[in-house]
């Protein structure tokens, strides 16, 4: 396992090599970074929480209809991924006025928004991440005007699904990220959902209480972070402590 | 409330004049119904419960921005709706196999299906509800191209958010059965989901044991309705029981 290739290290995540070409290993780490790495800390057992509830969501999304590049779970912290090249635009859907939302346009937290209100940001560190418009996308090529639709009415399928998800085990979905990679098969290529979804790139709020249940724990100090993942993950009937690693929450269609 | 003009009776409810021009009020009777009447029996609490369940799923709705004609739960059995004109042609959506399908393709009941598939059938009790194809709606002038268009998009919105809040609560969502309505507003016609969402209407089965949780309890001779409607409302966080009518389910927005 140590010989393989490293493909790529991100933040939270490794890339390395599959077993089969057009395959990726996703590995995920237990660092927790905030602020574009201005904040960094090791907190056990994230990676595990995430590789589970990532798997969940894009199983599920799967079940529905909507392709990911998820293929399977291989143990606790990785995954096997279809191999894509990233649409270097972050898809923030948001239907709750928080994060930078709120300075942006002056909004109290918690204001509900008029409408889910689709932003893109350009994926670049170096550049903290800007939002930008799909003037911008289409000009600079970063995705043609058609991949951009795409990736609009994907997200709206996600956010419907994962907000009626969360809403039934008691969670307000206050907003999201999506990431969108191109698949190529032969003469084809299409936009699939890839990276992840879970606690790190979600807001999620307990709807009775209002408590934060995502990483905005670790951006404000909040404390308890993995037992705000793990209540998540338990809500979902996500099981992360089998060892034996069966997946045993509720799942639309078990994966084969 | 014994004056009030009765503006028509159906299988499940009747529908009252409003205290104000443009609404309804919708009144959920106990009695249950199956094979176009068929097989008849009352149910004591169906009405009761499939209001409070149609209350909590058409606010949510709203929330996510799905227009319907709900506007308040008044008491026990009954709500204030918008006052439409009924498409007459009824939509429904099938993730799995299950009812009228198998029989007419030769589908064991719990196969997947490739995707979700969306039929029409027309309201024609005298007719045994028939499965219509757009060239029949559109001919006979049930609804245009455009209303089409509109119908299938919201029903896809809504089996994605439905999808996601029952597998939320350990329910698959195999089918259920949506009614849109026009609602006119000066110059405007706008379509706006109409009727009642509630077991009665959806085929919902206990992911873990696949135990029926729908009215097939009753079109089987399965027993235990009420129970089963009881455990979908409980799931869901709808607190029936509670006679002063609060509704304290988790839910997106709370009605103000």
């Amino acid at each position: 396992m140590n010989r393989r290739r490293r493909i790529y290290e991100g933040k939270a995540k490794i890339l390395y090599e599959g077993p089969e070409p057009g395959t990726l290993i996703q590995h995920f780490k237990d660092d927790a970074t905030a602020f574009n790495n201005q904040k960094h800390a090791l907190i056990e057992g994230k990676g595990v929480l995430n590789n589970r509830i990532s798997e969940y969501m894009f199983t599920n999304l799967e079940a529905i209809g909507i392709p990911t590049h998820f293929i399977r779970r291989l143990n606790m912290r990785e995954q096997l991924v279809r191999s894509v090249e990233i649409v270097p635009v972050e898809v923030v859907v948001r239907n709750v006025a928080a994060g930078s939302i709120c300075k942006r346009l002056g909004l109290e937290e918690g204001t509900p928004l008029p409408r889910s209100i689709i932003e893109f940001y350009y994926k670049a560190d170096e550049l903290n991440d800007p939002m930008v418009t799909e003037e911008h996308i289409t000009a600079f090529g970063w995705a043609t005007p058609q991949e951009i639709d795409d990736m609009i009415s994907m997200t709206q399928r996600v956010n419907d699904f994962l907000s009626g998800l969360f809403l039934g085990v008691g969670i307000r979905l206050v907003d999201f990220k999506l990431e969108f990679g191109r698949q190529y098969d032969n003469d084809m290529v299409r936009l699939i959902v890839a990276d992840e979804i879970s606690p790190d790139g979600c807001r999620l709020w307990d709807i009775q209480s209002q408590e934060k249940l995502d990483k905005d724990r670790f951006r404000r100090d909040l404390g308890d972070l993995i037992e705000a993942y793990q209540e998540v993950a338990r809500r979902l009937g996500i099981l992360v402590e089998n060892e034996q690693g069966k997946h045993q929450g509720p799942i639309l269609v078990r994966s084969s």
